[in-house]
């Protein structure tokens, strides 16, 4: 980025958190800069890591310049309020929620700089075994100031997510999480009620499921989301959920009252999927959640 | 199937409704049969039909042998009640509720025969221009009897689903009604009332769409579906929709109760992730709505 002591391919970058984000992020990044080193707490994760070349060894932070931390968003706090950081050194992190960890990274020593980071994508399914190189590519990555962050904290955070070609975007901690919590939580939060109903009705009719096709998938794909990213999603971020839950309610209540009203559902409906269309055209469609 | 006066390839089709059911219907079964008329309320439909060669002529059901019913629902009761049929002729539909049609069919005179149809198939954008002949390409169809439903009438409804290379399913009109109020209507009410209240973000900050990704598309996907299938899917089957939105309504209630409970959320999650990855296991993964 032109700045004075700073090339990506001198940086040394540790991972705490081997999973779908944080060994995708190896996997991209492992050509582009010095040395990564990870920490997992699964010991067949960094051994598959090592195998693939996605890291050049298992290690700590303590040598690193820039550290990631890939675990759920929970679990980041209470790894930065543990965390043997030094002056000079970066921490960034990956997790769905950014007001509590940028919290935290607000309270980490001066001279350490910290910046949060969400990158908008993902796959059904987690873990390192799902991880690709390719995941962040066009993806919007999230960067959230902290008291930690100085100018030159932002440059190094751009030019990693460039690095992964991905998309920097600047946001506030509080407006992301009031945003996520419409385009990420409440659409898990549903597709995990949904299937819990399926689950009632599959125990009264197990022929259920042979009559759901796309429609039902794409519903409730969400629903294969590993437990521990969704305990530090919903924990993290409940507040602003539970605001947008009592909104869905009313409108779920509004289209529920009008179901059989033919008129009233031709005027309702259209302007909804002329925006559902409309999102589609502007943002394209990603075919797997 | 060994049935006399019975060959799908000397089999004269009229598909009434032309859109996505009925077009790729058309497209797959065209080299099959001896030949097939269409009416649509759109005649560039029926143009674009014909130059396809899905077609062999505009015409109506006067002299086939088999109809079939491409509308949505309701528009599918309409016409059996002024549909102008003949003894032996077999008519069937392609509608996504049963039991509101199956009652026109039964009404319907006697010798002529009936069948209601429902492919579990589909897309999120629908018409003609979206048909595609692979459509049906091992999909399960359902089958509804009906007080018109002879022997010979099931083993040529049979046969047509298998020349599509879907697999038959034979199930009562309720039970249908019941279960694929869960697996699809409720899903696109969600996806509606989620859509709707991203409209509402939007209006209050349009950047919540740069925060979405594939979570987002997929449980707001079926919010693409044409309003006139969503008029016939919810008003032909309201009271069933209107049952499982209020169980639906509870386990929401539950699980928002439990969001910022870690030990909760340990107990209530894994069956959920685990029953949905299994059913992926069992039934595949379709990517698209």
């Amino acid at each position: 980025m032109g700045e004075p002591g700073f090339t990506l391919t001198e940086v040394r970058l540790c991972i705490i958190g081997l999973g779908l984000m944080g060994g995708s992020l190896a996997k991209a990044l492992h050509s582009k800069v010095a040395r990564i080193t990870a920490q997992d707490l699964d010991p067949a994760v960094i051994e598959a890591a090592l195998a693939d070349g996605a890291i050049d060894e298992e290690g700590t932070p303590n040598d690193a310049d820039i550290i990631i931390l890939g675990m759920p968003s929970h679990r980041i706090v209470e790894t930065i309020q543990t965390l043997d950081v030094h002056p000079g050194q970066l921490v960034m992190d990956l997790g769905s929620t950014k007001q509590v960890i940028c919290e935290a990274f607000d309270g980490l020593p001066d001279r350490v700089s910290a910046v949060g980071g969400h990158p908008m994508c993902g796959l059904a399914e987690n873990g390192y075994h799902n991880a690709i190189p390719t995941l962040y590519r066009g993806a919007r990555f999230v960067l959230c100031e902290t008291v930690r962050t100085t100018p030159q904290a932002r440059q190094q955070a751009e030019a990693l997510v460039c690095a992964l070609d991905a998309i920097p975007l600047w946001i506030d901690r509080r407006r992301h999480d009031a945003l996520t919590a419409m385009t990420s939580h409440l659409p898990h939060l549903l597709n995990f009620a949904l299937m819990r109903l399926a689950m009632d009705i599959a125990d009264e009719d197990p022929d259920v499921y042979k009559l759901a096709a796309g429609g039902f998938d794409g519903a409730t794909r969400l629903a294969r989301t590993d437990e521990s990213m969704l305990v530090g999603m919903f924990g993290t971020n409940a507040a602003e959920i539970r605001a947008l839950t009592r909104r869905l309610r009313q409108h779920l209540d509004a289209l529920e009252a009008i179901l059989d009203d033919e008129d009233a559902l031709r005027r309702e409906l259209p302007p909804i999927v002329e925006a559902r269309r409309q999102y589609s055209d502007d943002y394209g469609e990603r075919p797997i959640a």
